[in-house]
């Protein structure tokens, strides 16, 4: 929009509450034909001192000198695992999240966590030996952060098998504590999975079953009208950290990283025993708006 | 110490307790023939990196780059207001901080407050008519963060009237609320110090009064006996910021900015109007112990 305008550049203001001259940054994507133009991001404290500094009347100059780049592809590859269903093998739920992270931290909470917590679902099912009826297959897709290639590859690769998906989690909400699930499917899904969640009143996921489930590596699976569930957790502290240099371990704690495989878990494995499973998402909704 | 010991290089953790992936700086002091190593503040997430990677056995190498450097002196200068006594001039009490700032953030707390306060408690006091028997002389130093040059340079140019300074009160404590003052003088000073402060209930500045006060700017008036105070402030966020880049004006409150220019004009004048004034520092107590 603003090089639409004319405009030679622009500076986006943090958007985290936490004031510690850290940019928030992340990646712009533009519609067709529009000029590409520089972009950076601003720490809160010197977006306010530009604003004073306008507000007081004063011409503001700025110059960035931006290192970023974007270079050539590279061979990368999802990591997927499995627990093998015991009577309808050929059927799936899918759990995971992202593989890879931005810059700056190391990717702790974006998406670290959810790696972490989706590896230790199909660990702790394993471990106590609750085998699903349908396969759980977890997957850590690759290269969401520039293009959501791992996301796109994985439908492409299983496109036969979609049909045979019933239902998909993301987890990349960060390591905040669950509160319970999106929902994005056919007749009656919301109200089964508010159901099935009510087992998880202890780690506080039960109230938070909602409209609006996916994400940007299961999303390529909407199109066949596979159920898109996300796991909803607290992002109080998300933005203050997300894509930004203190995106570290220290950020995750570990009580309310087990709580968040416990709900992943128990849902996944609700689902892959579920009878009939979630109505899929109606034909006329199978593509996403476009942003 | 760790020169002393073979070290060639020293990493110092940060002392703040925010974790977001920011540096607290600071100078190296070194004794004379001991050799000088470079030293480079680390960030408490990156501090917690090389120590879990310690603990685990790993070897920890790390590549230092080191950009900055002493550059040769430059002229600057003290910046000196007064505001003259009635009936004994050519009597003083110094407040003041400094008007230098560490690099990286843009010295906001530490110490453009201390600055704010010290200007700020001159013009109330000349606003309100409140003139006082004493010259209160405001000196913002300069240059003391490398090596308190503008403290040892005022004690030097005004070392004929330092027997006429019956107090020096330093406001180098953060943008934090005041709690009360610190003291170093002669006796009965620290009682006396107490019972003027009790007027200071409303800003929460009379319970603290406590021995030991002075400062680095203050501190050279101490061979003259001089008696040293410091403004005593609420420090639980200083070390958050101090020394880093987030040292940026959000950080400063400005009703904790006004609680801090009351209190210190408030003893400033009691001070300038005291008599007898405060016992000066004993003979034996005037050189400060070898840090």
């Amino acid at each position: 929009e603003a090089a639409k305008l004319g405009a030679v550049a622009t500076l986006i203001r943090s958007v985290g509450t936490l004031s510690a001259r850290l940019p928030h940054t992340g990646s712009h994507s533009y519609r067709e034909g529009v000029e590409k133009i520089p972009a950076a991001a601003l720490a809160a404290e010197d977006a306010d001192l530009i604003h004073r500094l306008l507000a007081s009347g004063e011409t503001v100059r700025v110059k960035l000198v931006l290192r970023c780049r974007l270079l050539p592809d590279a061979e990368s590859a999802n990591v997927i695992g499995e627990l093998r269903g015991r009577s309808r093998p050929e059927e799936f739920v899918v759990i995971g999240g992202h593989l890879d992270s931005w810059d700056l931290g190391t990717g702790a909470i974006d998406n670290g966590a959810g790696v972490a917590v989706s590896m230790e679902a199909l660990r702790v099912l394993k471990k106590l030996n609750l085998r699903p009826k349908r396969t759980i297959r977890a997957v850590l897709f690759m290269n969401e952060e520039n293009g959501g290639r791992g996301g796109k590859a994985y439908a492409e690769a299983h496109r036969k098998e979609l049909s045979r998906h019933v239902a998909a989690i993301e987890s990349d909400g960060g390591a905040g504590s669950p509160l319970g699930f999106g929902v994005t499917a056919g007749e009656g899904a919301l109200e089964r999975m508010a159901s099935l969640a009510r087992a998880l009143q202890s780690v506080g996921s039960a109230q938070g079953v909602k409209a609006g489930g996916g994400g940007v590596d299961i999303g390529p699976m909407r199109e066949a009208g596979v159920p898109l569930l996300s796991l909803r957790q607290d992002m109080t502290y998300y933005f203050d950290y997300h894509h930004t240099a203190a995106d570290t371990l220290d950020k995750v704690d570990r009580r309310d990283l087990a709580d968040n495989a416990v709900a992943l878990a128990y849902m996944a494995l609700a689902l892959a025993n579920l009878d009939p499973p979630l109505a899929r998402i109606p034909e006329d909704q199978r593509h996403e708006p476009e942003r």
